[in-house]
């Protein structure tokens, strides 16, 4: 399994656009992506403008397959100037 | 619910004296913290060096508990001179 925390920095005056298009790019996730086990929209609490999708994936071809996905292009493209700056990525495997 | 993500950057000589720590403060925050649903450590893939703890609580109170305990405060005062520097805390609420 591997997790994924995509953190997002969202311009005052487009986070009602950015939680529309995170809101979609989470249920077509669900819906469509297999080997998705979660995919979930979470809001900063003492940064109200930082929107977070954290993830977990069987594994990372799984992952590579939900980027290359229509809806996932589709979606990023839409979210991009909603973004006051560049988002930041994490990858992470479970310490057992 | 509440979610954490708690990024911590650890020093190259160090990271076995902190993954035993860190697995310990797992250990004793699911045996004893009460209202804690999830506490798992993870390894950023990309940056080795980079350890986070990704957790549910069912609310604030809890997490408060948890950071008052006595094992918390224990081992963090131990894992402390193993970061290269502070760490980042995010508290986030879920978007329904």
């Amino acid at each position: 399994m591997i997790k994924i925390v995509a953190k997002n920095f969202i311009k005052e005056d487009k986070m009602d656009e950015f939680i529309a298009l995170a809101k979609n790019l989470v249920e077509e996730t669900n819906k469509n992506d297999e080997g998705c086990l979660k995919y979930e929209l979470f809001q900063d609490m003492n940064n109200p403008n930082v929107y977070t999708i954290i993830e977990e994936w069987e594994n990372g071809e799984f992952l590579q397959k939900h980027i290359a996905s229509k809806h996932f292009k589709e979606i990023i493209l839409q979210i991009d100037p909603c973004c006051e700056k560049p988002g930041e990525m994490n990858i992470y495997k479970k310490v057992e």
